[in-house]
């Protein structure tokens, strides 16, 4: 990627690079808010992504806090960036409903920013319930002016 | 999951309940070799499995370094585990041929494992470059006997 | 978990626990506060807690991390607890005045949390800088009612 | 640190980078190996290590982990460089003897390496068990050629 110097992560300029992730559109990602330091993806739990206990596949959450994190470190970043490492503990499986993924940056250099992110189970009725915590590390990708 | 006391997780439960899991069909993965601690997952680069820079998505590697972990654990643990945590470092993005996420139990006790991955492309003419390094926590959810 | 009222982790139990450990007492570590899920510890900088390039060792970031999580999830859990794992990342070498590390409880069921944790230097003017952000698993090690 | 653009980490800068290091003097580490991507340091077991139950603290295992990973990732890149982040998963407390941390680096850049490490307790009759897992990222901090 090379992005025009000036380039930012504009809301619009998000969706589109969501848009553009095959994988995200198999999964059924989308952007639901992203701005200054902040990013929420969501999806919709339906049957195919969940394992063969009937919850949502650990996969499913992991995709969606590494990407969440990404999009939160690039809302500060810019868009060439690269996810360098997350780690994530998982406290509840999914089961219903939307699950929304919800990144903050917590530090943030020129170059790197530390973000958290949880991801939530929001349920028919707005009932929200935590399924995982992760911290990840997002790394600018541009060369240094 | 309840498991008869005597349960043991092998290739054959391990296959199925691989088979069980509907987003693993929907990632493509096949489970290439499972036993006495080590499990390798395998899922063949498409274009489905791709971000918008042509590579493939980080949370495609994230979800094969999780489930193999779990399969590592399992492998050793039984077939009613679930992955408590897990950590991985992207250092190389993988762009085609197969994806191997080779995942070994490093320390086990009657409740737990902690596990390690490495998550290797192998090009088709066989070379090999890893992609990502993970480490996680497999923990048995049957009763204590 | 129904732990009897005197299985509480009272701040002076915590303060008498920290007193308890003879390497905090090497780093020279103090509990700033705790309660409800919040644990603060500080250290002042000393030469003694330097790396050869003068900056703060990170293992003493990483100490203060492993502890005010482990004190964060002890004042939810009680006093019987351990820390399964913690992940760090390091942003800014510590240099002058006191290392805060703030944890917080940001998961928890009866039998374990998930908290974070911040380490944040203060320097005497009171500027702060946040040099490593952490995340960790404290789980109870008292056996189920 | 300025190093000549060729420095090396030898075993002799190395252990002379290691009692340079004034905490790692106050913790009575030495370095037992460095050499192409592996680094042991060790500490023996003492009281002023422990915690309040007697055991060694938590805070020490992560010290000698973090600093073993950043001397195995010297080892491959030079002696300018720093620990990015680290994750551990504590298995069993260390009690007596010495307590061995065993880095092994796992894939490396020019620029940056991940490093693994197994904290080893050593008993007297050479008894060897496993304390502690982690997984660090190490990058040279040396301006690009």
């Amino acid at each position: 990627m090379s992005p025009a110097p000036d380039a930012l992560l504009t809301p619009e300029a998000a969706a589109r690079a969501l848009r553009g992730q095959p994988f995200s559109r198999l999964i059924g990602a989308r952007l639901a808010t992203i701005a200054g330091g902040r990013a929420t993806l969501e999806v919709d739990v339906r049957d195919e992504l969940r394992q063969q206990q009937g919850v949502v596949h650990g996969g499913v959450l992991a995709y969606l806090a590494d990407n969440a994190l990404t999009f939160a470190g690039g809302s500060v970043l810019g868009p060439a960036v690269l996810t360098a490492g997350m780690t994530i503990d998982y406290v509840r499986p999914g089961r219903t409903g939307t699950l929304s993924a919800r990144a903050t940056v917590v530090h943030a250099t020129a170059r790197q920013t530390v973000c958290r992110c949880e991801v939530v189970e929001v349920a028919e009725d707005g009932t929200e319930t935590v399924c995982a915590v992760a911290q990840g590390t997002i790394r600018s990708v541009r060369p240094p002016a």
